[in-house]
């Protein structure tokens, strides 16, 4: 980075907007914090709390000056905060975004800007069910992958400044085509995400006797079906085509257990689970 | 429980059974423990340990003598264990087991013993993905939910024997009836393991890129998946029928949820997820 002083524009104060303030005042205080939000009562607040040096309700006016914004909106909300900004994003500064879904929204944002290629779509995978600036926290970033989806128009230094950007928070960065993100997002988060709230819906004529029931394993599996419902709709709606084609295998592989049970094949369920549990070692040596 | 000093057999000194020796000695010292095991070392470290007063690798041996038997093996185990038991087991001894299965063990397991009504079946919902003696912990049981699952041969001194048992070591009880148990345990806990098993094997043929993008929400959702595959084969089996209905149960959510993506429905999508969080809100409050 540069021996000026960065000047850094953070559209939406929510769980991911908020943590990186506080990951930035914390890590890289001669930082510029400037920061667009809805509720004037939530940007009273971050400059109350010394997160933000400047804050406006106005998009554009916010993105005068900086020479990196990240749009930290949910995914639904993306294209109409990166439209008001635009007017005042400088030709050199570095655009990106925080949404869980990349595909069309990379397309659709690279064309906003002065130049295209100054845009550059991430995914920081450190989102959780909880939202909103009070579940935000400085390390929320610390040790998460952020995906860099650069594209063919995507400027070399542009990415560059996004993966140091990101790096800075401390996030680990790989980089990824906004396709392969998106399929490979839909078979970690978002089909896993649908399957937990489909395991509390087989609850929902039940009993209280048989709710009582539900302990440790039951918390763990469906804790994610807590998250915000619109959230979600929005990310599954984005990324519909790999949602659905990730249900689909899914559904697949439960007909295999179906059938297994059915046959009361303890040998095949046996070779199936292990399966499950070798990959799953594989995949989180640390959990 | 009478002024008596207590005689209580434990078979099998992994999890569960391991668990109930070190909240017995916390709670109870004054309580007679006697183990059987099958491995003559996990026995020499339990009287290392002082969490056993007898142990042997005859299980009628350790049998005899108690006024309360808990069979503490995996469901596949039962039978044979308490097979092996039975002739040590005298006619006023209280026997209970931890299976998680409840229908046709209990139906065998009451035939077993000079007095069916002695037996009464138990499930501690407290298991893990861990097992073994090395993972017990003295406070497992604590505020668990215990369901005792008497029948119309239950003796009521037996059910209330059991229950009183279970609250020793911390646990609430609830009563049902086997059946009951089965359908619900299907809903709260197989068919959740099942799921995560599968959302797992998703991911076996998948990149590294792809696995390196698994962040604590996959982890959760998964993390059942990791328990033993042969016990789990073991109590998927034995509750088959149920198991099989709440199979097709999650199917028929997850294709209500797939409709709705492949229709970009967000009001249908956002409708569900809403539903299936207040219900999990409702489910367990406290998470």
């Amino acid at each position: 980075m540069s021996g000026q002083t960065d000047n850094i524009a953070i559209f939406g104060p929510g769980l991911m907007g908020g943590s990186l303030l506080m990951a930035l005042r914390q890590r890289s205080p001669q930082t510029h914090l400037r920061v667009w939000g809805r509720r004037p009562e939530a940007l009273a607040e971050l400059q109350h709390r010394g997160l933000a040096d400047a804050c406006s309700t106005d998009a554009a006016e916010v993105a005068r000056g900086a020479d990196l914004a990240v749009l930290c909106v949910p995914v639904d909300q993306l294209l109409a905060t990166a439209r008001a900004a635009a007017p005042g994003i400088a030709p050199g500064c570095v655009v990106t975004d925080v949404g869980s879904v990349k595909g069309t929204v990379v397309t659709e944002l690279e064309e906003l800007f002065p130049v295209p290629g100054n845009f550059v779509g991430s995914h920081p995978m450190c989102g959780s069910e909880a939202s909103g600036l009070a579940a935000a926290r400085a390390d929320l970033y610390e040790n998460a992958l952020c995906v860099i989806t650069p594209t063919g128009v995507s400027r070399p230094e542009a990415t560059q400044r996004s993966e140091n950007f990101w790096k800075s928070v401390g996030c680990r960065v790989a980089r990824m085509t906004p396709a392969a993100h998106d399929r490979a997002a839909a078979l970690v988060s978002h089909v896993p995400h649908v399957a937990a709230a489909a395991l509390v819906a087989l609850l929902e004529t039940e009993s209280a006797e048989t709710a009582a029931m539900c302990a440790g394993g039951f918390r763990d599996t469906t804790r994610v079906a807590s998250g915000s419902p619109e959230l979600w709709a929005a990310i599954l709606c984005q990324n519909r085509a790999e949602t659905e084609r990730g249900l689909e295998k899914l559904s697949a592989v439960l007909d295999s257990f179906k059938a297994a049970v059915k046959a009361n094949d303890r040998l095949r369920i046996t070779a199936l689970l292990a399966q499950a549990r070798e990959a799953r070692r594989a995949i989180t040596p640390d959990s």
